[in-house]
C-alpha cells in the first residue's frame, strides 16, 4: 500500500534537477546562506556533529586509561543488551573421533525455546587431568558456518559423516587451533549455517526483527557467545584465564563486543582490516551511474548509537593491554592510535598488526589522516590498505602469535 | 570485505535440508523438546513474548482512560526522540496568486545547517481581521511531494511555473482543504521531493544514517512536522484551536505521532487501511517460490521498540475523544476497539471509519480475530479489507466529514 505512488514519485520528481551534476561529498551548499537541502545532508550533518563520544584520546594521561576502559565496557553492554536470562547448562549430544582430536557436538540455549549447537574440538591428550593450556572461540564471516571453521563437510550436524580428506583449509581455524594443542569452539552466526531459516541465510530477515524489538543482529551473536563463554569458564579440562576469541570478517564484531564486555578473556585474533566504520559512512558518498549514493553494509551491521560511542579502532585500543593480533591491515594511523593505548597500558609488545601482503612495505602505503568524502569503495579500501582477493584466515601470522602467546 | 563469503556460504550451506519442505509458519519445531533451530524462529519467539505492553484494553474502567492515554504520550515521545534544539523562525520567502487562494513558500530550519520548505495555501478573503475557521498539514504518501498535494508542477520550487489546467486531482489534498476554507500546509516528508537528493528519493539511506545515531525516520519527519505546527500554532490569520492533521499513507505515521505528542490537536484524516503491522510481521511469513519470506516493510518504517508498545489501532484509541476519519478500512476488529475507547472518552460519535467500497458491505468482510501465520501478503491484504488499486485520498468521505466537523 505504501509503495504504489513510488513510481509516480520517481517520473515526476526530478524534473528540476536532471541536469544538474549531483553533488559527490553531500557537503556542499548551493545556497548563500550555507544551510543544506536535502535530508540526508541534514543527516549527514547530524552525524559529523555526533562524533564517538569515547573516542580514544592518545594524549590522555596513563591514570585515566583505566576509567576510559570502564566507560568503552558501560557503552558496549548497554548497547548489546544481553537478557536478563539464566540458560540450562548446555548438554553434549555426540562425541566422534577425528586424526588427532575429539570432535564434540554441545547445545545451548540462549533464549527460551531456542537451541544454538555448537562444535567443540579436543585434542587427544587433553583431560581433566591434563588440562589444555587455553582454549579459542571461533566465530566465523558472513556466510561462514561452523562446519567450515571445523574442515567438516557443510551440513553435517550431527557429526555422521566423515571428516574429508586432506590437510585443512585456512579457513578452519579451529582445526588450526587444536592442532597448536589449544580446546577450540566453533560458533555459528545468528541466522547462518545451523542456525538458517531451512538453509536460506537470513541475516537482513533477523536483524530487521531484532531491531523492531530494540535489540540488534550483534546484540544476539554476542549474547550466543557469551553463554558459550561462560559455560567454557566452568569446564575443568582447561585452563580458563586462557580463553581467546578469535574472528574472521563479521566475526570480528562480536569478537569486540565480548572484549570489552569480559575483562578475563585473555587475547584476540582480529582477522579483517580494521575499519573505521564512522568514516566509511561519512567519506563513501560518490554517487554511481544513476546517480544512487552506496549503502554503508547491511543492517546485520547496523546497531543504533554504536557510532556515538565509538568506531573500532577505539574498541582496540580499549582491549589494552591483552594481547591483540590484527591481520589484515588497515590505517597506519589507527595502528598508531592503538599502540599509543598500549603504551598506556604499560603492554606495547601485547600489540601485533600485519598489513596485506601488498601493503606491507611501508612506501606502498598512502600516510592517510582524513579519509575524503565522496569517494566510492574501491577508493576507500585502497586508501585503508585493503585487498580484497587476500581476505582470508592469516594462519602465517596467527599460529606463530599462537605460539609465542604459549611460550612462557 | 565481509561480502565475499556469502557466496561460499550458499553454495555449501544448505546441501543437508536441500529436499525438507520448508516451515511457511515458523512455529514449528521439529524436535521432541519442542525448541526452535532457527535464529528467525528465536527472534519471533522473542517477538510474540514482548508484544504491545500499552496495547489497549477495552475492559478498562473509564477512569483509567486518561492514565492510559498519558502513557501512550510519553512512550511516542521517547521513541520521537525530537531534539532539544530551537530552530529559527520560519521565512517566507514567495508568494504568488492562484485562483481562490495565495500561495506561499515558506523555509524552516528543523535542524542545524538544516532547510526545508513548505507551501502554504491561503484562501482568498483570511486575513488577520478575518482568520480561517482552522488549518491543516497535509502529510503526503510514499513518493508523493508538496507540490503534488498543491496541485503544482512538479519541482515548481519557487512558484515561478503557472497553475496547471484543470481539476485538481485527487492527491491535491492541501487544495481540497483550501477550497473548504481551511489554510492548508503540505509538507514534504523526508528524502521526498524539495528534501531528495538531487532528484533521488532516498528514504533508505536517509533512514539507516538516522538509526546509526540512534534516531529514527519517523522521529526526523514527524519532528519536521512539529516545527511547522509549532510555528502555525502562531499565526494570528487562523483559529489555533482547529489544526488538523492529515496524512495519506505514510503520511499517516507523522499523524499518530504528533497525534500523540500532542493533545492540542483538533482532529484527523487517516487515510490508509488501519493495519496492525506487528500482526503483519508475524502472520506474513510464507516463503516465496525460493524460499525467502517476505521482508516487512522498508526500514523508513522501522522505529525500534515502537512494536513493543504500541500498535496503530492503539495510538488511534488513544486519540479519542478527537474527531478521526479512518477512510481506507482494516479490520472490524480493530475499529470495534476504537469505538469502545471513544465511548470510554464519550464521544462515541467523533470516530468515523469507512472500508473500501469493494468491502463495503458487511457481508463481504471477513470477521477476523486472529492472523493466522504463514500467509503471503495478497492474503494478508484481503483479510485486512484492503484493495491497493483503489488506495488515493477519498475526497468523497473527508469533504462531507470536514463540512460536519466545522458546522457548529
Amino acid at each position: 500500500m505504501r509503495f504504489k505512488t513510488l513510481l509516480l514519485g520517481l517520473v515526476t520528481g526530478f524534473g528540476a534537477f536532471a541536469s544538474d551534476p549531483i553533488d559527490k561529498t553531500l557537503d556542499v551548499s548551493s545556497r548563500e546562506d550555507g544551510v543544506l537541502t536535502s535530508s540526508i545532508s541534514h543527516v549527514r550533518s547530524l552525524m559529523r556533529a555526533n562524533g564517538p563520544k569515547l573516542r580514544f584520546n592518545p594524549a590522555m594521561p596513563a591514570d585515566s586509561f583505566p576509567a576510559w576502559q570502564a566507560k568503552m565496557s558501560e557503552a558496549m553492554t548497554r548497547l548489546m543488551k544481553h537478557p536478563d536470562y539464566q540458560p540450562a547448562e548446555p548438554k553434549m549430544v555426540k562425541e566422534v573421533a577425528r586424526p588427532g582430536y575429539r570432535l564434540q557436538r554441545w547445545e545451548t540455549y540462549p533464549l527460551p525455546e531456542s537451541m544454538v549447537a555448537v562444535n567443540v574440538l579436543i585434542p587427544d591428550g587433553i583431560s581433566e587431568e591434563n588440562p589444555a593450556k587455553g582454549a579459542v572461540i571461533c566465530i566465523p564471516g558472513f556466510g561462514q558456518t561452523k562446519e567450515l571453521l571445523c574442515g567438516e563437510e557443510a551440513g553435517n550436524y550431527d557429526l555422521s559423516r566423515p571428516q574429508p580428506d586432506g590437510d585443512p583449509a585456512k579457513a578452519a581455524m579451529a582445526r588450526h587451533f587444536a592442532d597448536k594443542g589449544l580446546i577450540a569452539v566453533a560458533v555459528d552466526n545468528v541466522s547462518a549455517g545451523e542456525l538458517s531459516d531451512n538453509g536460506h541465510f537470513d541475516y537482513l530477515l533477523t536483524s530487521r526483527y531484532l531491531l523492531e524489538l530494540g535489540w540488534n543482529y550483534l546484540g544476539l551473536c554476542s549474547w550466543q557467545n557469551q553463554v558459550v563463554l561462560d559455560w567454557l569458564k566452568t569446564r575443568t579440562d582447561l585452563d580458563p584465564s586462557r580463553i581467546i576469541i578469535s574472528g574472521f570478517s563479521l566475526g570480528t564484531e562480536p569478537l569486540m563486543a565480548l572484549g570489552l564486555m569480559n575483562p578475563d578473556i585473555y587475547a584476540f585474533v582480529y582477522n579483517d582490516f580494521l575499519c573505521t566504520t564512522r568514516d566509511r559512512i561519512l567519506a563513501m558518498t560518490a554517487p554511481d551511474g544513476n546517480g544512487n549514493r552506496y549503502f554503508p553494509n547491511n543492517i546485520e551491521h547496523l546497531i543504533p548509537e554504536f557510532l556515538t560511542e565509538f568506531d573500532f579502532p577505539d574498541i582496540v585500543a580499549a582491549l589494552a593491554p591483552r594481547p591483540v593480533i590484527c591481520t589484515e591491515g588497515g590505517l597506519d594511523r589507527d595502528f598508531n592510535l592503538i599502540r599509543r593505548a598500549y603504551e598506556l597500558a604499560g603492554a606495547p609488545e601485547n600489540f601485533e598488526a600485519h598489513h596485506y601482503a601488498k601493503f606491507a612495505a611501508d612506501s606502498v602505503r598512502v600516510p592517510v589522516t582524513d579519509i575524503p568524502a565522496g569517494i566510492d569503495r574501491d577508493t576507500f579500501f585502497k586508501l585503508c590498505n585493503v585487498d580484497p582477493p587476500h581476505h582470508y584466515f592469516k594462519t602465517e601470522h596467527i599460529m606463530p602469535w599462537v605460539d609465542k602467546l604459549f611460550k612462557e
